[in-house]
C-alpha cells in the first residue's frame, strides 16, 4: 500500500510549478517536519525560526523558497513553498475519496433528490425534499433537515446536524458535532415567563465554508444568517441567528458573535472573543483573542481587550495594568510628599 | 403549498387578541421584517430605533402597539406588539408537527414504555426502562438512556443525548447535540494521580425548558443537578454537577456554571461568563457578558466585570481602564510638578 | 432491585481498608450527602465547612477520618475518607457494564478487528482496519473511523466520534459528542482567499485519559496532537493540532489551547482559560480561571489574569482595578493640591 503513495520530486515541482534542485526521479512516500522527517519523506522549509533544524534533519528532500545551498538532499524550490506544502500535504492524505454510494442503512426520504457520486454512510438521515449535490459526502450520523440543499462536493462530517430549510453551498466542509439551523436565542418577557420567539427564517452556508467542530450556527428570526464565500471557522464557535459572516473571514475556537451582527468580509477574529449583538465590523478589520467588542469596528480596525479598543491602545493598557500596583505606590508616594510640602509651606506661613 | 400558509388579519387579530385597521379579510403569507417584507407579508413594528423603515417597507400589513396614521396598508393594533408577532410568527412555521409514530430504524428497548401520538425518527435509541410522554418528538440521532424520563410534549433534536436516570419534563426542547447527563468533573488526587468520583446522581429538567445546541449540563455527584420551569439557555452553555438554576432564569451563550452553584429565579446571564463553584446568585440578579463572578450575588444584584463587582462600578473602571495611559501621564506630570516643588523649596530654605 | 445494591459496613471497609465503629453488619443501599441521607444511607464527612451537617444527618452510617464520638450511627474509619467516599459510591452506580456483545443494527466494517467481551450499542458506525479492544463499551451513535485504536475497556458515550487514524488508549473515557481528530485550524492565504493545510496526522490518546462532553480535539498537521497518560477535561473544552499535553493535568470546562503548545504533566487549567499557540506550560503549573497566557509559564509557576501574570500579582491587581475609581479620585485630588501648592510658591516669589 505505501507504494500506492510514493510521488516523484518531479511529479510534485509540477503540481505545485516548482523546479527540482537534485534528481527529479527521487521518489517520497511521506510528509514530515523537518524534526520527523526520515531520508523518505520530502519536508519544508518556510519559516526562519526553524533554521536551526535544516542541520539536523534528516529529510530526504526539502520545499524551499530559494535554492539552500547548505542542505545536501534533493530540493524543489517555488516561489510560496508553504502554498506548495499544503499542496504537496494533500498528496498524502489517507482518505481517497471515491464515491461508495449510498448505504443501505442510511436513511434517505423518497421525495428527496440526491446527485451522481455520493458517498452517504449508515446512519446517515435525510430528510423530505432535501436536495444533496454530486460528490457530496455524508458521514455516519449526519442529520439533513427537511428541504434542506446541499451543494457539490460538499462534506459533512460524523454526527453534524443541518436542520430543515438550511442550504449549504459547494464544496463545504462542516466538521463532526456541528449544528447548523438551531432556533435563535430569543423570548419576550410576559406576565409568566419566556414567550418563544418563533425562528421561522434559515442559514444560508456559501461555497468554500469550512466550519469546525462541534459549532453551533443559529437559524434567523426571520430571514437568514449568512455565512459567505470561502469563510473558516475554528471549533466550538457560536454564530446567532441573523448574523451575516462576510467573504473570506476567518474565526478562531470558541468565539461568539450575537444575533444581528454584520462581520464583514476579510476579517479575523482570534478565539474566545465575544461580539455584542447589532453591531457592524467592518472588511479586514482584526480582533484580538478573548476580546469583548461592544461597538461597531470600522473598516481595517484593529482592536482588543475589553471593552475593545485599538489593539496599540490596548497592548498599552495590558502593561500598564500589570503595573497598577507600582502605579498605586507611585500615588501614595506622592500624596506623600505633597502632603509634607503642604506642611512645610503651612509652617512657613 | 404557498396557500395553505395564508391566514387573514381577522384571524391573525383573534389570536393576538388585536383589532384590524382596514380589511379584516386581507390575506397574508408569510411574516418579514420591515426590510424585508413583500406585499403579501405582515410585518411588525416594536422597535422605536426602526421608525424609519416604517416609510420605505412594502409590507401588505403591520402588527403595531398603535394605530400609525402615517402607514398606507392594514394594521392589527395590539397593546403588546412583540408578544402578538410571536404568536404570529408561529403560524407560519414550516415544522407542522403532526405525530408520525415510531419508525422501524428506531431501536426502542422492550422495557421502555412509550406514550401516544409520539414521533420517533429513525437512528434514536430509547433504552431500557426508559418512559416517554405523549406527543414527544425525538429526532434522529437522539440517545435517550436507562430510566430516562420525557414528558409530555417534549421536542429532542438531532444528535442529542439524555444520559440515563435523567428526567426531562413537559414541553422542554433540548436542541441538537446538547448533552444531558455526562459525568461531572471531580476527582481526588492519591499518589499516582486522578480518583475520579463516580457521578451517580442524576439531572432534573423540569417543565418548559428550552436548552440551546452542543450544551453540556452535568449529573451530580449525588443527588441532582437541577434546571427548573422556564429556563432558557442558549448555545455552547455548561452546568457542571449539582448546579441549581431556578425558574425562568436566561443564560446566554457560551457561559460556564462551575459545580455546586445554585442559580435564583429570574436570573439574567450573559454571554462567555464563568461561575465559580459552591457559590449561590440571588433572584433577579443579572450579570453581564464575560463576567467572572467569583463570589455569590445577592438578589436583585446586577454585576459585570473580572472580578464581578457592581455594573455601574464596572462602567466606570471600564471607562479608566481604557484611560489607563492618560492616568500614567498625570501621575508622571505630578512627579515631575512634585520634584520641582521639592527641589524649590529645598533651595529656598 | 434495591436489595441488590444493599452492602454491608464490612464489606465497605475492607474495600476502603478501613475500619467499623458500630456494627459491620449494618447494611446500607445507598450513599448520599449529608443533607439528603436516609437511614438507609452511608454518607461521608471530608469537609470541615460541613460539621454543622453532622447534626443534622440522618444516615445510618459515616465514612470518617477520625472517629465521631458525637456521631450516634455507626462509622467506617480510613485514613483518605475522599477516597473511600469515591470507592464507596462506586459500588452504588446504575450502570452494571456487563458486556452485551455487537448489536446487530451497528455498522461494523469487515476489515475491522473487535475484541472480547465488548458491548457495541445499535447506531454504532466501526471503519476500516479499526481495531477495537477486549470490553470496551460503544454507545449508540458513537463514530469509529478507519485504522482508529480503541485500548481495552475503554468507553465511548453516545454521539462521540473518533475520525479515522486516531488512537486512543486503554481505560480512557470519551464522553458524549466530542470530537476527536477533525482537521486543525489552518490555513495559508493566496491572492483570492484561504489555502486549507491538509491535516495528515492524527490524535493519540493515552491510557486512563478522561475527556469531557462535547470537547473537540484536533487532528494534527503533521505528527500528533498527543494527549498523556491520565489527563483529564472537563467539558467543551478545544485542543487545537499539533498540542501536547502531559500526564495527569486537569483542563477544567470550556478552556481552550491553540496549536503547538505544550503543556507539562501534573498542570491544573482552570476554566475558560485561553493559551496562545506555540507556548511551552512547565510541569505542575497552575492556571488560573478566565486567564489568557501569551507567554510560556514556567514549571511550578502558578498565573492568572489578562495578560496572565504571576497569581499573586494578579490578586493585587484585581484588588486594584476594582478601585480605580478611587486611585483616580486620589490623582485628582493631588492635581489640585499640587496646583495649589504651585500657586502659593509662585505668589510668594
Amino acid at each position: 500500500v505505501e507504494e500506492e503513495l510514493a510521488h516523484t520530486l518531479g511529479e510534485i515541482a509540477g503540481l505545485v510549478g516548482g523546479r527540482v534542485v537534485g534528481d527529479p526521479g527521487f521518489e517520497v512516500n511521506g510528509i514530515s517536519s523537518l524534526d520527523e522527517a526520515t531520508r523518505a519523506d520530502i519536508s519544508f522549509f518556510i519559516d526562519r525560526r526553524y533554521s536551526g533544524r535544516l542541520k539536523s534533519t534528516r529529510a530526504g528532500a526539502l520545499i524551499v523558497g530559494s535554492e539552500l545551498p547548505s542542505f545536501q538532499g534533493h530540493q524543489v524550490v517555488v516561489a510560496r513553498p508553504d502554498l506548495a506544502y499544503a499542496r504537496t500535504a494533500a498528496l498524502f492524505a489517507p482518505c481517497s475519496g471515491e464515491a461508495r454510494g449510498i448505504h443501505p442503512d442510511a436513511f434517505i426520504h423518497d421525495t428527496s433528490r440526491i446527485g451522481e457520486n455520493v458517498t452517504i454512510h449508515p446512519g446517515v438521515y435525510v430528510g423530505e425534499d432535501a436536495v444533496i449535490g454530486d460528490g457530496v459526502v455524508l458521514f455516519p450520523g449526519v442529520f439533513v433537515g427537511a428541504r434542506v440543499r446541499i451543494g457539490r462536493g460538499t462534506v459533512i462530517h460524523p454526527n453534524a446536524s443541518v436542520l430543515h430549510d438550511c442550504t449549504v453551498g459547494r464544496e463545504v466542509i462542516l466538521h463532526a458535532g456541528t449544528v447548523v439551523g438551531a432556533d435563535g436565542f430569543g423570548f419576550f418577557q410576559d406576565g409568566s415567563g419566556s414567550v418563544k420567539i418563533p425562528h421561522i427564517g434559515s442559514v444560508r452556508i456559501d461555497d468554500r465554508v469550512e466550519i469546525g467542530a462541534n459549532c453551533t450556527i443559529d437559524r434567523a428570526a426571520l430571514g437568514t444568517t449568512w455565512i459567505k464565500e470561502g469563510v473558516k471557522t475554528d471549533n466550538l464557535v457560536q454564530i446567532a441567528h441573523n448574523v451575516v459572516v462576510g467573504e473570506k473571514t476567518l474565526i478562531v475556537a470558541q468565539t461568539g458573535i450575537s444575533g444581528s451582527t454584520s462581520i464583514g468580509r476579510g476579517v479575523v477574529i482570534g478565539g474566545q472573543v465575544g461580539i455584542g449583538d447589532h453591531l457592524t465590523v467592518g472588511d479586514r478589520a482584526m480582533i484580538g483573542s478573548q476580546s469583548g467588542v461592544a461597538k461597531s469596528v470600522e473598516a481595517g480596525g484593529v482592536v482588543s481587550g475589553t471593552p475593545a479598543v485599538s489593539h496599540r491602545l490596548w497592548l498599552k493598557i495590558s502593561r500598564l495594568l500589570i503595573r497598577l500596583p507600582v502605579l498605586n505606590s507611585r500615588v501614595r508616594s506622592l500624596e506623600r510628599k505633597v502632603e509634607e510640602l503642604e506642611r512645610r509651606l503651612e509652617g512657613r506661613m
